[in-house]
């Protein structure tokens, strides 16, 4: 498909259902994305931080390409993760993905290394050799590193850059991509989404293309209906939906803090979310993971039903 | 072979040579390896962060294995790094380390993922299910998080660890390991070994088995006339010998630091020196690091000048 | 004066100009006070981070707090920081600034000690007893801990805290906040402020109370008619009087990086911009921070003609 | 007096105890200094972190400073901290601590504000114009910075520090300082302190020329005794000095984590050491620190009675 410059709306990170015994489940996972393309959404992303990339084989990385790639059949634009340490595993992973049938990598800057700016620069300089549209990933909470809007400007001047997915939680920052690449005449084409699932109308507001919002697996068709209200301009019904969002993105908070971490107990509460709403087939998270326990999974149920989504 | 326990000695991490295309450098790898024999180290490790092995694709690790085992042929243990985001991933390394001719794997916590300590502890116990010896690899400056002693030394009464490589740069936490695996009746043959270049002495003196420092791959036989020395008692004449290696490992700071990042210059410092001193036929480092210029390649000539090994 | 439950609309976080020899310019600062109010803002938070609060000794605090709150008379609100390292020095200062006049104190949780979030609950508890207002101060930059929007919500609801000043730059955790408040019968009064100069459509669209903008300073007029904009519901003009001043708030990076710190940068800025205006006589900032050179506040000038404000 | 140029020896951080409503309590503190002189120790440093220095309020730290300068009389050297963000408050600090009797001052590098390291050096030496001798104070865990070895060097060479507290737990910069100073031909006054308990035979078998170690609060004797087996060349009984001295500093431990900090744990247990072994007459700790359970007290007690110190 000719990749869509920029790219609007809703594009989730598609999580990557697992069977019990961690294997990946193919038909969870097409069934994920039917659930997903009947909510409306715009794109997909899969192998992001929602999918569980950093916890997947490079071979089941490839099948979950394959299989969205596959299903899709290019009714929509698949993004996929290209997560790796640094440049040369990054580029085996988008040989991969591309081979795979991906229309675009995600990449983070360089991580568990140390790595100087100029050597993030030329990280996504080679990143874009792939020949792949390259999106930067802006996620310090895993990386430890924030990419400034000015390098992400200078990239995306360059030609580097597709777009950019902004996890940073900070929106000023995202403010001055959105700003900066809309007073620049050769960066109408750029696209800026942001991660958030709780101010996607703040970013929408402000000038962002789009969202990638982990709880769009759960709840599709409601941050389908929060994007076209933004578009609309009904601020106020976009402001109701997406507090209605925010207080299902509540659930992440179900898994106890003594026993697990905020990431294990997310990515438990979508994909509890997701077996209850009988879109997968089994709720497991990969290895060392802790799982939500049943008492837990239960009050994942109580947030859809408060949200109407049972 | 059997694996040492403890394993004592010098134990250096051993660079990667590349060619100028960034290829693994065979001959170059198997004459650094005769370099380090020749030095009368105790043990090799390969796939370390001095190894670059955040920079090195699966098949170029691979590679490496293959060829430091091969040519080793049982004559040394050689240990290598299983370093990746999380559990799927490391026992994928592991296998291939194994398969390769590995005698232990290297493993640290979880990275990229922010994990709680019982998902770190899984993460070991379940490294251990790859069939080879595990060594934790303790360096929260790449993973950001640190092993408490109290985590490794359960690890180690239940049979998960063979040992700890720390690379925390804190010592007291060091010896709390060291001091109650002596004190555990079944931990006599647990391994702790430093990873520091400048406090070898220290370590040895509190009770370490040995270290892993990479300036022992210019100067291997520094590293062993010090462990000699502080196995034979000889306290003034150890610690003349580490400050002079003290003072040969300043070579780190040669790389302009608004140019480049710490981790760059030290490792293209290395590696200048190996080729100044005609182990290896390039110095080139991995990408996106930052090449040192030909100014601080020649200063780096200084160092060795100065320590007489030129 | 009865303090405004909830208070809106724009509260600058007023500069301390100081003389060439570094104590308080009373003469400057009573200026610019006036100068504020000119612009129309609502209130004054007077030893804030942009006062320069962590500078200031105890007597010129004193002195700052006396000079703002006498020449303001009660015709607007005066918060106060009580910014020090734990509970019983921030009391002294509470204690200090209620005797010089100020309406209401902002703290921020423990700094340089390591607190438990069960401290942290206790110290803004204890902070109540000064018997003023008080406004919790969420400065993860400074302090090194985020203030949970469940810890805010609690103390909130025990009356312990009036409001929040949030310069966490996480607008989802503020939203948090903001909602939690707003859906609690006892919390009609709670202020909630954003402390950021670049969101502050954002903030006030999703329901924050009012703004605290360092850039205030330069251009309180600017920021009085973004909130009046907001409040109006004409977010096309809001956004574009946003963005205007997102330009004008570059200014923050005229200090040369490899010479200066960002803080030295931003207050230097400022303060050289209400020199340039003529509203303070010396742009001096507080020891130890560098100052801008001519030719970097030459550059503030800059900004300053490009915002129709010399 | 004239301040020893170096300091060597044992220089314990005192405990600044309280009275159940938290004010010093002037004869335990009094009783408490000759406890640590019964103890042998060679200087006294008031107003660390150990003693609370950050939760006193400025008439307590006076109070304090007077009280062990005048009942110290010269028999040692008598070092307070001077703890505060900001030069001009340190200078405060300074100023009230050399009229209160202290012979020199221990500075940090400025926290709360984000400062350049030629800020910090600046804040050096206008800290040295208070006209005493200038202890650094290295404690990246609190201020988030960490002096470089090249900072202190410089630092010293210019006159402007007379020595260096590391608090760091990098014995591998500490050790850069040491051998720094060594070399210089001007620096031979210059004085290194460790300020671990736990590898002080370390420090001092590679130059160190003393410690202030927390816990020789509790046990003064026992570190004098690790002194001067250091000293006498005696490294095997020191080794066995140091980790009984390691298995009593266990008890910094015994605090609950759900419940507190590490902090006030360990600040607590060291307070019920004293007050166990009738030293001090309340184990009180500063707001808004969590007090230790009375079963919490009883364990340290268990620690002491393991040491032969009940």
């Amino acid at each position: 498909m000719t990749f869509p410059a920029p790219l609007t709306g809703v594009v989730p990170p598609v999580c990557t259902p697992l069977t019990p015994d961690r294997e990946v489940d193919v038909p969870s996972l097409t069934r994920l994305i039917d659930h997903l393309m009947a909510g409306g959404v715009h794109g997909l992303f899969v192998l992001g931080s929602t999918s569980e990339v950093a916890y997947l084989t490079d071979a089941q990385r490839r099948l979950v390409v394959e299989t969205a790639a596959g299903h899709v059949a290019g009714r929509l634009p698949v993004l996929a993760g290209a997560i790796d340490m640094t440049t040369p595993r990054v580029l085996d992973h988008a040989r991969s993905a591309r081979a795979a049938g991906a229309d675009a990598i995600v990449v983070t800057a360089p991580f568990y290394t140390r790595t100087h700016p100029s050597e993030i620069a030329r990280h996504f300089r080679l990143a874009a050799g792939a020949g792949l549209p390259v999106f930067a990933y802006d996620l310090p909470a895993s990386v430890h590193t924030k990419l400034s809007p000015e390098l992400v400007l200078e990239l995306a001047a360059d030609g580097v850059l597709a777009g950019l997915k902004d996890s940073s939680g900070d929106l000023g920052s995202f403010r001055a991509v959105v700003t900066g690449a809309r007073s620049h005449p050769g960066l109408s084409g750029f696209t800026a989404l942001t991660g958030s699932e709780v101010v996607v109308d703040s970013a929408l507001a402000l000038g962002a293309h789009g969202a990638v919002p982990g709880l769009a697996n759960v709840d599709p068709a409601g941050y389908v209906r929060l994007y076209d209200l933004c578009v609309a301009g009904d601020r106020e019904r976009a402001r109701a939906e997406q507090e209605r969002l925010c207080e299902l993105f509540a659930m992440v908070g179900v898994g106890d803090p003594a026993r697990m971490g905020g990431s294990s107990s997310a990515l438990g509460a979508f994909k509890a979310a997701l077996f209850l709403r009988g879109v997968i087939d089994c709720p497991a998270t990969a290895e060392p993971q802790v799982p939500l326990s049943q008492e837990e999974i239960e009050r994942v149920g109580k947030y859809l039903a408060a949200a109407g989504l049972l």
